[in-house]
């Protein structure tokens, strides 16, 4: 893909120390002009926040964060050093929004602890039908139709569900059979869901959007998945309200301080856990990895690619 | 539903030895016209073989069998005796099909073993995303396009999934997108199935009819899911395939010794067990039992009921 455009430098530091030493003027990475960057690099040199991206050669102009969520890079930091950021947005919305659907049947037919019981030799004998519902003709609120929602709203459409949403505006071109519910209308949605499906990135503004007070709108016997960001959610007021009964189930891909979980989640029996898999395929990453890498190629021959990120969609560095 | 009509006689035999005592002349049970069958009933009484049969009084001349699958009523057995058998066709087809796309979902994308991981506080360090496969674009192939399977294709079509299907005969009024394979063209259309997802009734005919030959004329990597009776598989020859890897995975919702679980299969990491839920959900069973009831009502007030087995549909007891 770039035979004759750039050459690749592979990002071998073991940590962050010897990853920022690696910038340095003569530093093996100084020169760089392009980052590829994945999320479980984390593990060894933590998220570019503002300490890490001050720290990269000038020669940095593009970093390129291939998955749909860009929380682990500083962009107004970027902004600064006068770097593009883009990720990659639709190539994740199928895969994701299967997840969510994966964790609606999950939790409200009871599936995860239906296998866990028979894994324990228990068979169905402490399952109750009437805990168990089907999925066909409920009522599904999504909060964010972007990409990840929409798909979800299709897949979910086939299941005869009705399909209300939230947005900070009204989305065009969507079905008809997708209701709009503004902000001051935002109680009324909830009081209505049988199953609320989270999928708005995190950043400052959305930090804990889920507070104790929409949580307690929603009806009593609702359900919640979350395949967006733990952080998204506040999880005491989750958790709280599954232990008190008011919420019936939660079908949870993401938590706030993952790998962590917290230990409240593992002791309900009516909640669906996943190892945050949203689009974990190795079809999707594939996928990904192409538009990643194409908005790379278009910024070193033609000087921008096509996914930057909505806060610099306009902007030009100079 | 019955008032002013007949009389209910609830069954309360701990055993079969006192169910059998019941329908001898002057006891609890003689002089019932119809019998309202659930599944749950055989962990006491047993199923409804010949010898359960013969032991009814002579005044019985219905049984409404709750459940799609009527194979633990001896149809024959009741012919001789001149008893008409409904069942519940229609009213489980959504339900099942739903638990039957959870099974490829949940299969496909490794989410069982995902979460068995979690909860074993491994997070996400042994699953590999290139075993994790996403559900759109694959090749389902259905075995019986009954009422289960068209709305499993249905469900299936929305992740773009192309649909093949085996049956006696070609099913008529179904959407172009479902593409029949007659029987001499079985093995081309095994060879071209992703998944393969059995909703064929069993009875002497279908015992083991996926047998060895068939799972290995299946694509290398197909995943198999069952949620019709563990019986219609050949669960040695499917097992085997599962431990040498000829097939990637299986999510089975019934086992042919139910409630027994062979253990090999729970040694297996690629497999989702579900205990025999398929229709399992309060909704279902409501609809359910008002369809059985009907039909018994039909037959005290108007002679006969709609929903008879297929055996039945053209006879008349004399």
């Amino acid at each position: 893909m770039f035979r004759g455009i750039a050459e690749l430098i592979h990002m071998d530091s073991p940590n962050r120390a010897d990853f920022l030493e690696g910038w340095k003027p003569g530093g093996k990475y100084d020169g760089i002009v392009a980052i590829f960057r994945r999320n479980f690099s984390a593990a060894k040199i933590g998220i570019f926040n503002e300490e890490l991206i001050n720290g990269l050669s000038p020669s940095v102009k593009w970093i390129a964060q291939m998955a749909a969520g860009y929380d682990p890079v500083d962009v107004a930091a970027c902004k600064k050093r006068g770097i593009l950021v883009s990720r990659v947005p639709g190539a994740v919305n199928d895969a994701t929004a299967t997840t969510a659907l994966f964790l609606i049947i999950s939790t409200l037919r009871q599936f995860s602890k239906a296998e866990r019981d028979l894994r324990d030799g228990l068979w169905k004998s402490r399952l109750s039908p009437s805990n168990a519902h089907d999925v066909t003709g409920r009522t599904l609120a999504i909060l964010g139709l972007g990409g990840i929602g929409l798909r979800l709203a299709e897949l979910a459409h086939t299941f005869s569900m009705r399909i209300v949403y939230h947005n900070r505006r009204k989305v065009m071109d969507v079905p008809d059979w997708c209701e709009f519910f503004e902000k001051d209308r935002l109680q009324e949605m909830l009081g209505m869901a049988d199953v609320l499906s989270v999928h708005i990135p995190l950043s400052k503004d959305t930090e804990r959007y889920v507070d104790e007070k929409m949580i307690r709108a929603l009806k009593k016997g609702a359900i919640i998945v979350n395949t967006a960001r733990g952080g998204v959610i506040d999880e005491d007021a989750m958790i709280r309200a599954l232990e008190d009964g008011h919420l019936a189930g939660a079908g949870l891909d993401v938590f706030p301080r993952e790998p962590n979980i917290n230990p409240r989640l593992l002791d309900l029996p009516s909640v669906t856990l996943l190892p945050h898999m949203g689009a974990g395929t190795g079809d999707t990453k594939k996928k990904m990895e192409i538009v990643a890498l194409k908005d790379i190629l278009d910024f070193l021959t033609k000087g921008r690619g096509k996914n930057v990120v909505p806060e610099m969609r306009d902007w030009v560095p100079v």
